[in-house]
């Protein structure tokens, strides 16, 4: 055990798209737990959008990171030291890490995970926060039914690839929305969607609309929304009443700041937004997946056969290195990586 | 009886606001009731915000009214002649029977109603399409708890009126917004809200949304949406986590057009709702009464008994004459009603 540890911290706040000079590698001592807690190497740190949101200071369902303050985020690791009952040196642990190589924390913030019975990677993705996300959005807000069509943008993505594989196992027709060729065939090839559009490949809103039409015959049943922008603007129109819209993200708006006049691209107006909604008698629910946690067995029993089968699949983007996490971590926002980001730090 | 009707026409559709001239009074002969059909003398017609829609060629939930046609709308009045089994010439029924002296209409779209329980204008407001509207809204997607706060505007309309009583009999804390000193004095003292803000006596969102804070010590749990503009854009930031709003319109909005940029006043632009939408966990539901008339017996069973024992209020604002339609209806989109509107025809 060494005595130094590495963490990435929040070095200013960013206007706009985040730098690499919004972070800073720090070095620390490595802390000694508490009563109650234990000191955890993390293995995995994971990289999810929402941590856009924690940079900036805006009021959201989470307190903002200070600056100079370690990055948030989930990751999975091993106890190599425990002052908590029941939890002993050598098992291994997923929660609230940070972006960073050790970390202390209440022990009773964590969950056990069991390295035999799956990859330790997958308690960040696929049976994870992301994997929930997609599995109780879709089933709790989406209402999915029989022969209703899906679309999800952010297709590959460890949230949309979720929420596509469990619509089309119940007889959905499920279009995604991805950046690029290659993640449309990833999307079609290995999730398999029944379609997947490029949106890169379409200048505006009523060019990925028109393209929308052709695959979406019979218009949009659920719309699980995680992207906004582009995206919301091209669906919109074409929700059929009666329509769902979970709303759990909207990465596409992410580094809009204060999201006033300059964001409301394509005259995407409040008035319009709400007259969809009103005419076509949709339901819109924002959620945060923390709000759920106590769902997370019925999702393990729901998916985890599904995985072991084969009829989930599973995509992840894995990058080297805590000094490397704020590169990818830009990355992801520029949707530059394919399945579910993480970093491995050991 | 009669060979001559009167019937109100759509002239020509509105540029924003009706105005006089988009109305026509004409004459016709009374028709004659084909095989399952009977004719009603009306006795009174409905005024209600909704029909604004029907003057615009707009996609919406219903067909608009054809210029020249007969402006649609719901009436209560009695069969004069009758083709139709089981319908009796005396009778009363309530239904669409349009701006119009006569209508000659399908028996079966038609709702019996006994003058003897209750007055025969109930069956196009408190205990009709109105009051429908606001119980199910609130009971159905407002799911109301003791001790929350809800807020309705236009508080002494038909639907506002409903939802205020209803909630504050289940222990919630309702404010209402409504346009002028005398209405938010009869909110009060009539109808038994907390509080009452006049929307006239602040300049803008920002203003009312100070004084809203003043009467809303805890926030907002249930926004009740039948107006948008200057209201939403006043109550977006004070809702609570969790909190729900359904919307069954927007009167502040239906004279706005094509809602494009013009309408997004204050900065109410799209990125910004859905933000609001998804840090705060709202439920928005849009719904349209019509599709939820199978509720009416529910509605009747819970509500009539308030009516009798005096513990809902009732409020009429009651027009002579159907010439006198068009500007009752330009009034009544202007907040010049106080209570239900409605025309007496005979």
């Amino acid at each position: 055990m060494t005595d130094q540890m590495q963490k990435i911290v929040l070095a200013s706040r960013p206007d706009g798209a985040p730098t690499p000079d919004n972070f800073r590698l720090e070095e620390a001592a490595v802390p000694t737990p508490g009563a109650g807690e234990v000191l955890v190497r993390v293995h995995y740190m994971s990289l999810d959008p929402y941590m856009r949101g924690r940079m900036d200071d805006a009021k959201s369902y989470a307190a903002p990171v200070p600056v100079g303050g370690t990055m948030e985020g989930g990751g999975v690791g091993e106890i190599i030291a425990s002052n908590a009952d029941g939890y002993a040196v050598g098992e291994f642990v997923m929660g609230g890490l940070g972006w960073a190589t050790h970390a202390v924390v209440p022990a009773k913030g964590l969950a056990k995970i069991d390295p035999k019975t799956a990859p330790i990677t997958y308690a960040l993705g696929v049976l994870g926060m992301p994997g929930l996300t997609g599995w109780f959005g879709l089933t709790e807000y989406g209402r999915p039914k029989e022969g209703e069509t899906l679309v999800v943008a952010a297709a590959t993505g460890p949230v949309g690839s979720m929420v596509g594989q469990v619509a089309k196992s119940m007889g959905l027709r499920v279009v995604g929305i991805a950046g690029g060729a290659e993640k449309c065939k990833l999307a079609t090839d290995h999730f398999g969607f029944d379609a997947c559009l490029d949106h890169r490949a379409y200048d505006d809103a009523s060019a990925l609309r028109a393209a929308l039409k052709e695959v979406c015959p019979k218009g949009i049943d659920i719309y699980f929304e995680n992207v906004g922008g582009k995206v919301l603007e091209a669906v919109l129109p074409m929700m059929n009443q009666f329509g769902r819209i979970p709303v759990c993200g909207m990465i596409a708006w992410y580094n809009a700041g204060g999201l006033g006049a300059d964001a409301s691209e394509g005259g995407l107006t409040g008035p319009k937004l709400w007259r969809t909604i009103l005419v076509n008698f949709l339901s819109v629910n924002g959620f945060i997946i923390s709000n759920h946690w106590d769902r997370m067995p019925d999702f393990h029993k729901a998916v985890a056969p599904m995985i072991q089968s084969g009829d989930i699949k599973v995509q992840e983007d894995i990058t080297e290195g805590l000094e490397n996490a704020p590169q990818a971590f830009i990355d992801l926002l520029n949707g530059g990586n394919t399945g579910k980001a993480m970093v491995k730090l050991i």
